[in-house]
């Protein structure tokens, strides 16, 4: 059995077959936009905040997509149906299409390539609880529009982040904006928790709206979050020295929900350990999620 | 006949047969180089200089070439042999290489993809230098560090400039960076004639180190070019009001030479024609670079 499923435009393939034109505006510039999400027992998670998330994606590069978000359901449906897994991640790509010839007018393609990549997800690895994840910091300053532009094909600010942790043998890195305020790991939002409240970096900051993120607040502001604990979660502009001073630090992702961080540039953050409330966040979200 | 030939690591193919792998870093993050030149007469454009530049973009990005600039040569020569005709446009797309596993991680690739994109090239339309071009400005700030960075597959922030000079009916637009100052062309640099001074912006505004940009400079340092003309030639940081006060404007690029650009925003430059100076410059050029 191969490791994964690829729909490209509603044709199952693996990942030997799996090829699209060297002419798609995706492999020469960069042009598309994504999504990266997972099924929970054969049900694509909360699929129609992706869907929406994608298009606004693409609104942002005027990417005018020629496909409705049914049809991309129904590839979604179909590439969930050929998997043998009940838990798969799901990376779907939008990109602005095959070009008829080389250049950057977008009149050059007239239909978008949808290109659904999955395969079984694996369950985090156990220490990332019991230890914690290091991170260190990118210190390149990124344009302040350059994270919240859109979730894109364009990564190579964040590829040169990554090799930066890398290189100091950390998890991931965390980006910094051109006025010094950090902005969000590499595929991933960030969090600090100081004196009970719960912080992360406002979008205008330059950071991606994601979709844990946007399920946490949402969580802690609604009644059923409320009653199981009563958190508080705030956006704040956050600096390098903030980060470093916290009770607590974690990161979010839809992948890997929350994970705690407990070493930033080899500094320990609060005590060095996953922190008590970051746990707590975490099993109220997996709860409140519907992910266990 | 086919419109294109693609020599993909070595094999060649037509537009309709050539692929890539959907795990190619070119295609999921935009992660590869590239350079674009032509031939003249079978002869491949100042390859060595395109070459250095391309290993230069790859060491901006960190991308450590599993090629030797004599085996990219040598899948560039084989490209040309393969093709009819004597003067062909080439695009030479380096990648990081095809993913084992979906992840920024660089380490999941082992071995660069070499993509060259060939076809005929058209000579420029004869409007280009007796009515010359219409450009737009693009207002949205850029970072300055954008431009300069690499030459790559990242081209979003131009395919939305671009798409601001089509909404206007332009044949492009100018990029501007954080600072106010403005850049290049798209796929160009911008130049101005005042006073009989030619300028154009300096590298660490934001602006790509065009081959063309550099051969008019050597050009003009040179004995050579010295002969036939005294061009004064400057860099500096221009505004946007510098262009539409400037007597005489044009852009550069490998494949369309110098070109005079006669309106910007709907004001005409000058006299409202091609520069007698650009007239000269392109003249004294196509003699340099042995292209005429």
């Amino acid at each position: 059995m191969n490791k994964f499923l690829i729909n490209i435009n509603g044709e199952i393939f693996n990942e030997d077959t799996a090829k699209i034109s060297i002419f798609d505006r995706g492999f020469l510039y960069g042009d598309s936009v994504y999504e990266a999400t997972r099924t929970f027992n054969r049900i694509p998670f909360r699929i129609n905040q992706h869907l929406e998330r994608l298009f606004a994606s693409a609104l942002k590069i005027e990417l005018i997509p020629t496909l409705s978000p049914l049809e991309i359901l129904k590839n979604i449906e179909q590439t969930i149906e050929a998997s043998p897994q009940q838990n798969i991640s799901l990376r779907i790509i939008l990109t602005r299409g095959t070009n008829s010839d080389l250049g950057l007018d977008p009149q050059l393609s007239s239909s978008n390539n949808l290109i659904i990549i999955s395969k079984a997800i694996l369950p985090n690895p156990a220490w990332w609880l019991t230890l914690g994840l290091s991170m260190v910091f990118y210190h390149k300053k990124l344009s302040k529009d350059k994270g919240s532009l859109s979730k894109s094909g364009n990564y190579q600010d964040n590829i040169l982040a990554y090799k930066e942790a890398l290189r100091k043998n950390a998890y991931d890195a965390i980006m910094i904006n051109h006025e010094g305020h950090i902005t969000e790991g590499t595929t991933s939002n960030i969090w600090i928790v100081k004196d009970g409240v719960i912080y992360t970096p406002p979008l205008q900051d330059g950071v991606l709206s994601g979709l844990t993120r946007q399920n946490l607040f949402e969580m802690c502001k609604s009644e059923k979050g409320a009653i199981k604990q009563n958190f508080v979660i705030k956006e704040k502009s956050l600096t390098t020295k903030d980060l470093l001073l916290a009770d607590e630090c974690f990161i979010s992702s839809t992948t890997r929900n929350l994970v705690p961080v407990t070493t930033i540039e080899g500094q320990a953050i609060g005590k060095g350990a996953p922190g008590k409330m970051t746990l707590m966040l975490l099993d109220a979200y997996l709860a409140f999620a519907g992910l266990q």
